[in-house]
C-alpha cells in the first residue's frame, strides 16, 4: 500500500489525542494529505459498536464479549476506512489500534496474547501500523490529567489495572522496536510534538 | 455441569421458534425446568449486539464484523444467561447457537471454519450443545413460509446463499452424529414435535 500507517498509545491522560492534532496540522502544513481517525470507532457500524464498548451501564460484560467488539469494531474500521485510505496514498493517523487490545485486553484482564494476536489477525487482514508512537506516562500523572472528564466503563478501571496497561506498552515497544517509538508523556505538549516531528522526519525523507 | 443444552437449528422459516415452544411446553408438563432463549440475542448487552447485526441499515458490514459481532453476542450470552442455568440444572434450549456461525458465516460467507471455530472456542468457553435437533428443510419452502415477514439483514440474502447455509448444516449434522437429530422440516408443526418428543425421550429416561 502506499500510504503510511502512524498509530498512538498510550495509558488514559497520555496526551494522545492532542499530539494526534498537532502531527495532522503539521503534515498537512508540508502538503501531505491526512486521514485521521481513533478506536474504538470509524465508520457509524464501529461507532456503534464503541457506544457499546463504553456505556457504564454494560457492567455485566465479560472479557470475551468485550475483546470480541473491540476487534468487530476494529475489522469494520479497517475494511471502510483505514486500507482504503492507505490504498489512495494517504497517511493514515489512528488514535489506539490493535496494541490497546494487547495492553488493555492482555495486560489488563489477562486474556491470552496468543487468543489476541490470533482474532487481530483476521480482524484487521493482517495490516499492521508502520510507525507506533507510545506516549508512556505514570499512571497516576494520565489520571490526574483526565481527573475533569466524566470517565467511561474502561477509564473507570482501577489504577492497579491501569499500571498493568502501561507495563505492557513498554513490553510491546521492546518486542516491536522496528515500528515503536517511545517518548516520555510527562513532557510538554510542544516539546512531545518536536520530538515526533523530528522522528517522522526520518521516516519521511521529503519533510 | 447438571443441565441439559439443547440447540435447534436450521435455515429461515425452517420452522425452529414453533417447535422450541411446544418442547419447552412439554418438559414443563413433565416437571423440567426449562431456559428458552435464543441467537443472536440474550441478555441485554447481546441483545443490544443483536439490533446491530439484523439492522438492514448496516448494509456495508465487512463479513469478519459480522462474524465477530455474532461472536461477541455469543459469548455474553453463555457466561451470563445458559452457563448459570446449566449450572442450576435446567434444560437450557436455545433457538441457534454455534452451527449457525459455521453454517451462514462458513457456508455462506465462505469464512474459514477453521477460524470460526477458533474463535467459537474463546467465545463460548469450550461450551457444546448436548443435543442439536436441525430442521431440515428445501429453501424454497422456508423462503415461502416467511414471505409475510418483514425480512432482516440476513433474510434478505439470496437464494443461493441460504442453499449454501442449507447443504452446510447437512454436512455439519454429518460431523456431529453424536448430538445431531436431523428433522424433515417439511412435515407438520405436530408432527415434528411428535419426533422430537419421541428423541428426548431417549436422552431423559425418566420422560
Amino acid at each position: 500500500m502506499k500510504g503510511i500507517f502512524i498509530t498512538f498509545e498510550g495509558v488514559e491522560g497520555s496526551g494522545k489525542s492532542s499530539q494526534v492534532k498537532l502531527l495532522e496540522q503539521y503534515l498537512q502544513q508540508h502538503g501531505y494529505d491526512c486521514f485521521v481517525t481513533r478506536e474504538p470507532g470509524g465508520p457509524p457500524i464501529s461507532e456503534a459498536i464503541r457506544s457499546l464498548l463504553l456505556d457504564v451501564n454494560n457492567s455485566e460484560m465479560v472479557p470475551e464479549t468485550e475483546l470480541l467488539l473491540y476487534l468487530a469494531s476494529r475489522a469494520q474500521h479497517t475494511a471502510q476506512w483505514i486500507i482504503p485510505a492507505l490504498e489512495q496514498g494517504k497517511i493514515v493517523i489512528c488514535d489506539r489500534y490493535t496494541d490497546s487490545s494487547l495492553a488493555y485486553q492482555g495486560g489488563g484482564r489477562k486474556l491470552s496474547a496468543d487468543v489476541i494476536n490470533a482474532l487481530t489477525t483476521f480482524a484487521t487482514r493482517k495490516l499492521e501500523p508502520d510507525i507506533t508512537y507510545l506516549l508512556d506516562v505514570d499512571v497516576e500523572v494520565g489520571q490526574q490529567r483526565i481527573s475533569n472528564r466524566t470517565l467511561d466503563r474502561l477509564e473507570e478501571e482501577s489504577l492497579n489495572f491501569h499500571k498493568q496497561v502501561r507495563q505492557e506498552y513498554l513490553k510491546l515497544a521492546n518486542r516491536h522496536k522496528n515500528r515503536y517509538i517511545i517518548i516520555d508523556g510527562s513532557l510538554g505538549v510542544q516539546e512531545i510534538h518536536e520530538l515526533i516531528v523530528q522522528h517522522i522526519k526520518t521516516h519521511i525523507r521529503s519533510l
